[in-house]
């Protein structure tokens, strides 16, 4: 048996100076629960000159990953680098030495999880990657083992902290979007670009990796519908308050005897729904499992500390397989294989804000639109519009089909007297 | 290697029959991500002859604990009868014969859970729980670890489903406590006799096991302050809403250099704080860890199928080992050894809510009261009363130890004019 585990930790950002802040700091309770201490033996980065504050010693950094490698004692790589082609590659290598890997990459690990932990498998070799989704919240290891035994039938996610905090900001200081982002930028919660945040690139991602593991399948990007949060229009949450809705930018998949759905877009909550009150920016998770019914995990979605602790529980669950000799014994090949429903057979409830000319009529032209593709209407509120003399007419359907609610959004903009179809919103966590 | 695990099944009621409903109904998917099926080979009941619902044939059932016991073929025992002390020598004789156990009974695991994982690591076995604490949610793993690598800090937790419904139906249907308790009981959310809820000790015992694992240390029922929820008076609920507050049955524990504190009690909770928001009979903890910060943890507390997802995602773990051979391989002695806090060393708000005689001078009397135990107040409000021609005196302080408070309490009782101390309530879950 190892009298001690030895670490290559590759890159020192954010959550790379986390794990070695929390590998110090509770380094007594750590080796307690192992048995043996835990020691980060190298650390990659691209400057070994550069001032670092930490209780490392200075000369365990390199810029050369072979170093770390070809390090016979290192039994376990850490990969917080970042980024897709480099990490995948350092990842790749780590495994075919057949030395575990820990991984906070949701990029790499949506793009090309699957492949990875095929080849963790044939390596016999440990892929651990909890802190790729939902930063401190445990969710891998809830889908893997707490929930291991259920059939998970659907899972809704706020899995992006900073449109999550975006939104916040806009509903309850009543803040512009543009106003909001700045602050989200200013906090350090949004990047300089925050395209693959506000676009829902990002909350794919992490629906990807959730939904291939909830569904044991292998769920790719261009299975998931993704509409970012620039549909929102000005006015729409208040309107969503309204009607008792808070609006989400919020990740759904779903499965049925059709197939699977999974989708990132800015939906309407019911006010009533935990996730609605998630804030700021928290993440959390809801999952509808056929035995356990609904349950919710929350907690710091992002953040140097809160995702090295996901690493760290990750590095712990490693050593301990490591120590016992069962490393690499975790099958991943999916289940089964993945078919995705067509949009005849997504169903739902809309919400559709139609901007239209205020005359005789217009709303029996509107409902007949409806009643051709076979809708039907639980709501239809008038507003006098009062900018431009028209009016916004607020449609809210009973379930319908995604095909059915697109053909209505198109015969809409060619009715006679409708200006523009403003905003659509699908209703997402009612029980139906 | 093992070509099947065999279950012995100790019991076959509400929880017992989930498991056997969930093992049946999800075969498929937990033999593929075992590798090989999971099967009951027997089931332990009071009466054989009793006609019941089930899949598993009726050749099975046995009154004989033996008969399951001395089975060499029966590689896990899975343990729903309840109770203790049939339920604890059950576990005892099963450990002591090698086998694996899986249980759900908080009454033994409060009593007796650490000496019983002492058994389990002796004889090389596993012991696992996750049902006995939050019936669906995946307590006991996310501790050990999903935050295996964090140093918890605090826990507070709806631990209680049937207490939870009842404050649930007061606030928001104004019932009364005797009218919430009869809707829980013909519910089925509250026994014949509510008394282990209502007061407080079926969450005191969950509390125990919570806080055990946390702190890594052996906390017993004797340790835990506990108040059940009779203290809660007419128009407390309301007087709450009032200052921003949903009154929860609430366990709490924290750990600071002093030692730890443990308690059940009814606590005005800010309606900003998850879980003033977790409603009817769910259950959610909340878990305030050194590195991740704020998580928490949501689902049903209780029923048959929840229940049994923890214990059949239990199964799944203890195979896992079995057939790894890698059971037995935990440590379980606790790091710290227990120890308990005095009152002068428990810091916190609280709220006071006294009946005075409506004289001149009668606040001055009361805040004179305060100051002697050098307590300041954050808030004084007072209400006439309509029945007495008294009135109610709402005093709220800024934080002051639990001696403190009891000191008050008693010099209160004392003080010329004042008829009663009516409520009083810790103010949990705000930020210091």
């Amino acid at each position: 048996m190892k009298n001690e585990i030895n670490i290559g930790l590759l890159g020192f950002g954010v959550v790379g100076s986390g794990v070695a802040k929390i590998l110090h700091d509770h380094q007594d309770d750590l080796s307690y629960k192992l048995g043996v201490p835990v020691k980060i033996k190298k650390v990659l980065v691209k400057d070994t000159e550069k001032e670092r504050d930490t209780e490392l010693q200075r000369d365990i950094f390199t810029a050369d990953l072979d170093e770390i490698i070809d390090d016979p004692s290192i039994d376990l790589i850490v990969e917080v680098i970042g980024g897709t082609s480099e990490a995948k590659q350092a990842i790749e290598r780590s495994l075919l030495s057949g030395k575990g890997v820990v991984t906070a990459n949701k990029d790499v690990m949506a793009e090309s999880g699957l492949e990875l932990l095929k080849l963790a498998d044939e390596n016999k070799s440990d892929l651990f990657y909890e802190a790729s989704v939902g930063g401190g919240i445990p969710l891998i290891r809830t889908l893997e083992d707490g929930l291991s035994s259920d059939r998970i039938r659907a899972l809704t996610g706020i899995v992006n902290g900073t449109t999550n905090f975006i939104l916040t900001k806009m509903k309850h200081e009543n803040k512009s979007y543009e106003e909001a982002l700045a602050e989200a930028t200013e906090l350090g919660f949004a990047e300089a670009d925050p395209s693959a945040d506000v676009d829902g690139i990002d909350a794919a991602r992490k629906m990807v990796i959730l939904s291939s593991l909830a569904f044991s399948t292998e769920v790719r990007m261009e299975d998931v519908f993704v509409r970012g949060m620039k549909d929102i229009k000005p006015g729409d949450l208040e309107l969503a308050e309204q009607f008792g809705y808070t609006v989400k930018l919020a990740g759904s998949a779903k499965k049925d005897d059709n197939g699977i759905e999974v989708a990132v877009e800015p939906v309407f909550l019911p006010n009533s729904h935990p996730l609605s009150s998630v804030n700021n920016e928290f993440n959390a998770v809801y999952v509808y499992g056929d035995a356990v019914g609904e349950t919710m995990f929350y907690g710091p979605g992002a953040g140097s500390l809160p995702t090295a602790t996901s690493v760290t529980s990750d590095i712990m669950a490693a050593c301990r397989n490591l120590l016992l000799g069962v490393n690499g014994k975790r099958l991943h090949a999916p289940q089964h294989t993945c078919k995705v429903k067509k949009d005849s057979q997504k169903f739902g409830r809309y919400f559709h804000r139609i901007s239209v000319k205020d005359k005789v009529g217009v709303l029996t032209r509107l409902s007949a639109v409806y009643s051709k593709f076979g809708a039907s209407l639980a709501t239809v509120i008038q507003h006098p519009n009062k900018h431009d003399g028209g009016a916004d007419l607020i449609m809210i359907t009973h379930e319908i089909s995604r095909q059915q609610h697109l053909d209505i959004m198109d015969e809409l903009k060619n009715t006679e007297d409708v200006i523009d179809v403003l905003s659509h919103y699908r209703i997402e966590g009612e029980l139906s």
